[in-house]
């Protein structure tokens, strides 16, 4: 799938939606503070999961847009205040905004981001009752959030992490914008209940292999293409799915060496390579492609209870991009 | 008014509610630091307004209570994320939480609270419309309160802030939750739309007098009651009405020694006593005071369109002692 072609008219149309949305911002500095990120651009996966699932159930994309543009803020949201909480000074080659415009601005622009998302919630062409579930969905989704990243916190330090807990918070951390967006858009075009668990189900299980998928282009991927240097997982000693394997698994000589790497900010080329080779002996890194694989499987299964329109095959496109994609 | 004998039921039950929604975070760390502020007490007077006005229209106070609870926890929030902002180390007496828990746990207990509060009005027991109204509301104020602290950190910058500045700052920053207040008891009661709005401007009334009368209470309270040391503004360099007020209208010599003194961190009693002198001989802290009276007249005369009952009475008496509470 040619990502751009495709979904080129619908991005726009989201980002669009969304600068508009952030310029209602009176003060000059909180504005500019706001849009930082947001007019960085992005693939702006979670409204098109939205818009998408909304047009294979009754042709309601454009009605759902503004759920999955609530769902980009609360992404954008939750970028701004991570980065300040990881004191981090770039994100994909731009200044993060607490270092271009202050820290007490970037935790500002972060809530009013947030509140934000709920004011388009607010504002959609939708009843009632359906406006009240999907603000319960989205403030869920922001609770669950934080559970999240107070886990990865916690995880830091931890010696050891088990992988139900690493799948349980990234299902919190990631997972969670991706199953708002497919429920969220199921909500919108007035399915039933099944449906719209099916489709929560969905989202849970595409996020997932969003993020597995993350963690093996850290070790794969182009440097260009991803933006950050190859292995900055490994320098940052992040126990993703693959390290807890590899330590689980691996003869206790070469987890000894893998942990004299993890976590060695200034390790050189050949260290960090080493490490990827020790990830490869263990087959951790070909057993995370595996699982994100089956997971996206899953996950298209779930989508045969959608209307067999093109919307869907879209959607099923999209599933499948989500491991095939190189940043 | 006895406030503590009247109201003594009343924030028992909202600390209840309070606390036991929050119980529901799963991780310890996170819940903990959510329960810090909340679990210091408080007056509980936003979620009080909201109870008494649908009292007073539909005796539905209890109906409303989940709204006021939400009030609460917005305003909990922005305490939590305005100390790491201003780098406070203690609230009353309490270590402030990213003191206490670090300061990526209280970004995320501050953000945490906020969704909770959405949660909160989600589960309502009204129906979608009035709920998407009361989360619309709520989004509404959380914007104007970033609009306003961002406003209230510009002005540090700035040597001079006109008064209509000031008003305009605080009406966000403060008013903006008891305007809330206000008309969610009215949405809530089902009062007609005319009816929500003269709660709006009675709310925000209220509010602009509550934070006038602060800054009154900051040069003239009694140390122990207010918790902090008497003209603490005074050496934050804070420019209240008060001060604005003194410096437009002081002789050019007086304006100079008052500047002298004003935002010196390490000034002395005698200075400060210096300082409230001359706001005095400028009668700056008389006309603040009678701001405030004059405000809280009017807010008075809007309640006549609420029905005549005890709710009323009680209303009134609560919104007198926004102006007679010594702490």
């Amino acid at each position: 799938m040619d990502f751009k072609q495709v979904f080129g008219e619908r991005i726009k149309a989201i980002n669009r939606e969304l600068e508009l949305s952030i310029s209602s911002i009176e003060n000059d500095r909180l504005r500019d503070a706001m849009l930082h990120y947001p007019k960085a651009g992005g693939k702006r996966l979670r409204p098109i999961v939205t818009m998408l699932v909304a047009d294979a159930i009754s042709k309601s994309g454009n009605t759902a847009m503004p759920f999955g543009i609530a769902l980009e803020m609360v992404h954008n949201f939750t970028l701004v205040h991570d980065d300040v909480m990881d004191q981090d000074e770039t994100r994909r080659g731009l200044k993060t905004v607490h270092k271009a415009y202050g820290m007490p601005e970037a935790i500002l622009a972060g809530d009013a981001l947030f509140a934000k998302a709920f004011e388009i919630v607010g504002g959609m062409d939708i009843d009632g009752d359906r406006k009240s579930q999907l603000t319960s969905l989205l403030a869920r989704a922001v609770i669950l959030l934080a559970e999240g990243q107070q886990m990865d916190m916690d995880f830091e330090k931890l010696e050891k992490v088990a992988s139900e807990q690493y799948m349980k918070m990234i299902e919190r951390k990631t997972a969670v914008l991706y199953s708002a967006a497919a429920q969220g858009g199921a909500i919108t075009a007035g399915a039933p209940e099944p449906l719209q668990e099916d489709m929560f189900e969905f989202g849970r299980l595409m996020g997932l292999a969003f993020q597995i998928w993350d963690d093996v282009l850290d070790l794969r991927a182009d440097e260009k293409l991803l933006g950050k240097p190859v292995g900055s997982d490994i320098r940052n000693g992040k126990k993703t799915l693959i390290m807890i394997y590899a330590i689980e698994t691996l003869e206790e000589k070469k987890v000894e060496r893998l942990l004299q790497i993890l976590g060695k900010k200034n390790a050189i080329d050949a260290e960090v390579n080493e490490a990827i080779s020790l990830l490869d002996d263990a087959g951790a890194i070909d057993r995370a492609e595996r699982i994100a694989s089956e997971m996206i499987a899953k996950a298209k299964m779930l989508l045969d209870d959608l209307p067999g329109n093109e919307d869907r095959k879209l959607l099923k496109e999209l599933t499948d991009f989500m491991i095939k994609r190189d940043m």
